[in-house]
């Protein structure tokens, strides 16, 4: 094909043009305009989340996972205690970062079909006072299922406990209001709900946490109090920025902004995740998770039982018309996902739901549906 | 003005509009066609190095700090003892990321206008045997130094010590043949003489040293035996990468096979180096280094005495000029510093010696001869 296949993924995804075209210069990253894209996309990003009386917000090179690695090593103290709440692959990965970093951690699970716990929750922070610090992921895109943020963060506050939130394909896509709920960090990066493209993470840490956060990294890259502070006394970044990434998240941003932000993202992928729910259940696919669980980001859907069926030659079929799928992550039963993010509509949706008919039949495979 | 400023920096530094338009597109960081990238860029970063019977190369996310750290904890166990030979700022960094870290590191002191010396680390090696193993910068670009990759990897091999080679800004550029250098690992990153963006690193690690590194990172995003082996495994990186950094580099590498390789850039650099140089001198301004030392990557030059001079207005005049030069990063007496890699030839150079010129007589500035 000489068009771009559109990606259905959880990110990197399909972003406009015009935040490509952002990349087509050098910055020098000492340089006084690089400084002012960077403070540009820091202050952005703060009022996403109504966060600028109550957090500060520290960019970090590398991927997402990066950020929440640097989260936690500039948090959580050597003798802290991590809570994971565990309802899926992304939860048992901040479990084993924590893990590495010489960290005490305790994986809580919970079905990877249903959110986690508020109350559950509740119970072990009563029975359990050495917790010092929870982690929760907002949006488990292992399965696709949208946790209780809210809910969690009020258990938490409750019992004074530090929240560590992993929001990483939730964050400018699902409501998060730092006015309203109580989190000391909130990680997100570049290439997700944001549009921008991959090559950065942001964490969000509440002011009243950092000054105290001095020290604790035992990683000179990933720690995010060192970082703050250089990038507040210079308006630079301390190592060398991805700066084309940055300028294109800035890029993005302003689209974003001028579409109307959070809300109407919300709609948007709300309207992708309807159309695409909505034509696969037409050929006959159901959707791993109840409705009530899903959120608008990624959709799960159990493998089609027909023998025919496989899905390398599946993403193969669908991707030559121009679709790019995602594989499954779950372990207990066989399944793909469909990912509802990145500039598209639902005009794009209809066109994967139509690809992915005729992928099934060059298969010969003639239901969706599954065992 | 509307022409892009030209980079006169140590990177992020002046790229080709091919490389930049290679970002014009979404890839899949699941997708085969970007594990062929990957791949392709994997075979050509050790074909640089004639490293394919020696060494693995494995790619990291984040800037090539990230890599270096990567590279410390990933090669030096939890009891190693690291000697870094100590002529520069870069040098005091990577003591930095090992005492962090935990490792127990020693700093071995030279003048920062002189390169290491191989006998000193001889009788340093002869004299303590707990040392594990030792840190090089290739190329200190704190000043610009040159240092004995050779010599010092031959008193490493001698004394069976790992070496650790920093080798950012000089990779690419000045000749390093794994077949005739011993060592351990060697880091460098997309954003330098390869002409890439920047936004990620890369470490060369000798296979008969990967396999005994298993276990030994305390960090999972930074552990390069298994991102390696995952690498090797799947075909794609363990998170999220880059991936418009990725084909950048990938196209990068592209122009720079096509132009020649390492001896076409390392004349490219030389020829930039001497004009730069050359040209400064008969503005009187004097280079920090001597010439038996001075890498033709980055130059420091000595601030002008005149009383008029002031680095701040002087980087202004000269960009309002389209040259972005670099700050000095000597603390001891006041330098500012010229990059001479990059997308750019004796031509700019000597435009950029032009633009000195009319910027010292904004100043005021009869010369640039120091105290």
């Amino acid at each position: 094909m000489s068009h771009d296949a559109i990606l259905l993924t959880p990110g990197p995804l399909t972003t406009t043009l015009r935040t490509k075209l952002a990349m087509l210069r050098d910055w020098g990253s000492w340089d006084v305009e690089f400084n002012q894209v960077t403070a540009r996309v820091r202050r952005s990003l703060l009022q996403i989340i109504h966060g600028e009386d109550s957090h500060a917000v520290v960019p970090l090179q590398g991927s997402g996972t990066f950020s929440i690695e640097a989260a936690v090593t500039t948090l959580v103290p050597q003798n802290g205690h991590i809570l994971v709440l565990d309802n899926g692959a992304y939860c048992k990965r901040a479990a084993k970062i924590s893990t590495m970093m010489g960290r005490r951690c305790t994986l809580m699970p919970f079905a990877d079909h249903e959110a986690v716990s508020p109350s559950a929750l509740q119970q072990q922070l009563a029975a359990d006072s050495s917790i010092t610090h929870v982690v929760l992921i907002h949006c488990e895109t292992g399965a696709g299922v949208l946790n209780p943020l809210q809910a969690v963060a009020d258990v938490c506050a409750a019992f004074k406990k530090g929240l560590i939130v992993d929001a990483m394909s939730s964050f400018a896509a699902i409501e998060i209001d730092a006015r309203k709920t109580h989190f000391d960090a909130l990680i997100a990066a570049s290439g997700k709900c944001l549009e921008g493209v991959a090559g950065m993470g942001f964490v969000f840490i509440r002011k009243a946490v950092l000054d105290g956060c001095a020290g604790q990294s035992q990683s000179l890259a990933m720690d995010l109090y060192d970082q703050h502070a250089y990038m507040e006394k210079t308006g630079q970044w301390r190592f060398t920025p991805p700066t084309h990434v940055v300028v294109a998240l800035a890029e993005a941003i302003a689209q974003f902004e001028e579409a109307g932000g959070q809300p109407a993202r919300l709609a948007r992928y709300t309207s992708n995740c309807q159309t695409l729910i909505a034509g696969m259940k037409a050929l006959g696919f159901k959707p791993f998770l109840e409705p009530s669980v899903q959120a608008p980001i990624i959709v799960t859907f159990l493998a089609p039982a027909h023998p025919n069926y496989e899905f390398r030659r599946f993403y193969d079929a669908a991707k030559a018309r121009g679709f790019i799928m995602y594989p499954g992550k779950l372990t207990q039963v066989e399944t793909f996902r469909v990912g509802c993010i990145g500039a598209i509509g639902p005009v794009e949706m209809a066109q994967a739901v139509h690809a992915v008919a005729l992928a099934l039949n060059d298969l010969g495979v003639a239901s969706g549906e599954p065992g």
